[in-house]
């Protein structure tokens, strides 16, 4: 019987979902329990179609690349796994001689995870969950690797955005920002700023309810006194009702489709405050970005995988690497495994402590908890209009 | 009378409109002939103003943080100038000791600068136009500063975007450029591609109408073949008939708005082919990242900086700094002088031999000439998706 690993994606991608897999790669290669070394091409779809492939002898150099590849270089899935498909797994596993099971991914993939380790505890199979998410809503957890790096991408963004509104004050900007529950990316859009009056001058997040008329009354209030005024907001902003603040466009079937919030928000500035306005959505370039990966971010998601071949090996089953800042001045972190129970179903909302009381902005709590994520201190600007209005 | 220059930008920014600045600063600090050297603080209404700016005494490390700010350090106006407005300039110039005027813009700005031009042409005032436009829609030159680093941010966002989608293939993205008229920067997305397959799968341009029916057989062709398709089109995207495809979501006094063509296409799809999709629509990103900054477009956002003073100090007036690309094998460029009567009221648009004939790609033609302006290669992804497929 020969002792293989697997590694599973799940959902969608991060800018630093293959340096986990990297990690994975690279400590099994290194492991002498470990034989083969199988990637699930195409998430866990690809464990019922038995389409596994050998990736125990990459290259170093090519390894090397999957630290600057966005997205999965093994593919993910959002296939809809029955208890059917999971009775199936132990029998596929024993068949490729499979003894651990990694799952790298969010909330969805951790719950797959779960059931997973489920079917195969008794059994000499061991399942370990890698966590993966740019929306930072996985329980227990300090943060989850990919955050750090949509975070970075966002406050980068925002900061240039800002450079340039501020260079032609003559309109509002709305950026969207990922995460359709939980608002930790639009959050981290304030770590743009360096100055007062810096952007964003503006936070929606969808912890709170969007009030139309206070949204209104701070746009007019900041474009009369700067002219240009940026704010972010989250893709999932909801009203007090708990409905989206976009109105249906059109259904299919049982989908609805919405609009853009950044879209319609730009529309509601034009007609209600005859404000020039425009909308912005990055969208999946927040989660590709290479360019602005953060360091941290991506050395954090490389020890992620690791340790979770490393628990596998030491026999640990139906756990989750996590991730626990510790409480040193300087930023350091330790990981730990959790009880995969523990984090499956669960949603991890930003806490009130991190939002204002007007819900337009973070505290600085938060932006001292997500500076050391995004790994290095924004670039510096010059302006000569600051300098100007200083005079 | 002492002999000042100034310096006035004009419409939106671009990655390295600073990076000009930066080269007109230097070139006059260190020319004897010049004393003074003014910033217009706000575009060519600060001239009305006379919101000057001594630009003369920044520091070094100052200068410095110009080649790598975003926007505009002393500001852009979209003011639109009357003839009484010309007409007062000759007398603001002359009470200011102004002999040398730099206006650093597109289109229209080459427009108001052939205009101040006309007015100060007995005297012995020098006026000088400095292209920019990430749209890189101005005649006669090869390409304006601006274009290179707009068309790295696409080609860059596209190639990632693209490992987002091949990772997890569930869906058609719409990616939105910039250029309303032009397509110059929606085609440099066709930088992307390393490999057969890649993305961008489909590039529709301003500059051919669009068909509604053969977009829906491209897309339904390509989404039956790789689940995930990735298509670039413009902002500025035309039926037959030359209007704009998305319908106007509603009026405001004379202005018409129009929803984003991303999101309209994406709606499309999944309303008439039943297919998952979303738009992305970057927008001011695109024309402010300094991580994607070309540095080709950089250093020669610089030079016609510094070309445009030496220019206007050798009594050079009503011309606009161009760049010629030279017929050797490796990429070169000189700068020359056009007479700004030329580019003025011109708007260069992507000529046919660029353009494939159904009109959904760029030709390899396109690619040649624009891969240089990007500065360097794309990095390598890797995928053992392709791995398992080559097997």
């Amino acid at each position: 019987m020969k002792n293989n690993i697997l590694i599973v994606h799940g959902g969608g991608p991060t800018a630093v979902l293959n340096s986990s897999l990297y990690g994975v790669i690279k400590e099994a290669q290194n492991n002498i329990c470990i034989d083969k070394i199988y990637g699930a091409i195409g998430g866990s779809e690809a464990i019922l179609k038995e389409n596994f492939l050998d990736l125990g002898t990459t290259k170093d150099a090519d390894l090397d690349l999957l630290l600057q590849t966005p997205g999965t270089a093994i593919g993910s899935s959002r296939f809809p796994l029955k208890q059917e498909h999971y009775e199936k797994m132990p029998d596929i596993f024993k068949k490729h001689d499979i003894k651990y099971v990694l799952f790298n991914g969010g909330n969805g993939t951790m719950e797959a995870c779960g059931r997973v380790h489920e079917v195969c505890k008794n059994e000499e199979i061991y399942v370990i969950g890698i966590p993966k998410t740019i929306d930072n809503d996985i329980a227990i957890i300090d943060h989850a690797p990919g955050y750090g790096s949509a975070a970075k991408f966002l406050a980068h963004t925002t900061a240039e955005i800002g450079a340039d509104v501020k260079s032609l004050p003559i309109h509002v900007t709305i950026i969207e920002a990922m995460g359709r529950n939980a608002g930790w990316i639009t959050a981290a859009s304030a770590l743009a700023r360096k100055r007062k009056e810096d952007a964003p001058h503006l936070i929606y997040l969808p912890e709170r309810p969007f009030v139309e008329e206070e949204f209104m009354e701070d746009v007019k209030e900041l474009y009369d006194r700067l002219g240009g005024v940026v704010v972010v907001v989250s893709e999932g902003l909801k009203n007090a009702e708990q409905e989206p603040i976009v109105p249906p466009i059109f259904q299919r079937g049982r989908s609805v489709y919405y609009g853009d919030v950044s879209e319609y928000l730009a529309n509601l500035v034009i007609k209600r405050l005859g404000i020039k306005a425009r909308g912005e959505k990055p969208g999946l370039a927040g989660r590709t970005s290479i360019a602005l990966q953060s360091k941290i971010d991506q050395e954090e998601a490389v020890l992620v995988g690791r340790t979770a071949v490393q628990a596998a090996v030491s026999g640990r089953t139906g756990v989750m690497v996590g991730i626990r800042r510790l409480p040193e001045e300087k930023y350091s972190i330790e990981t730990f495994l959790v009880p995969i129970q523990e984090v499956m179903l669960h949603e991890k909302k930003l806490p009130d402590h991190f939002i204002n009381e007007r819900g337009n902005n973070v505290t600085e709590k938060f932006i001292q908890w997500c500076k050391p994520l995004i790994g290095e201190e924004l670039p510096e600007f010059l302006s000569f209009k600051d300098k100007e209005i200083r005079k």
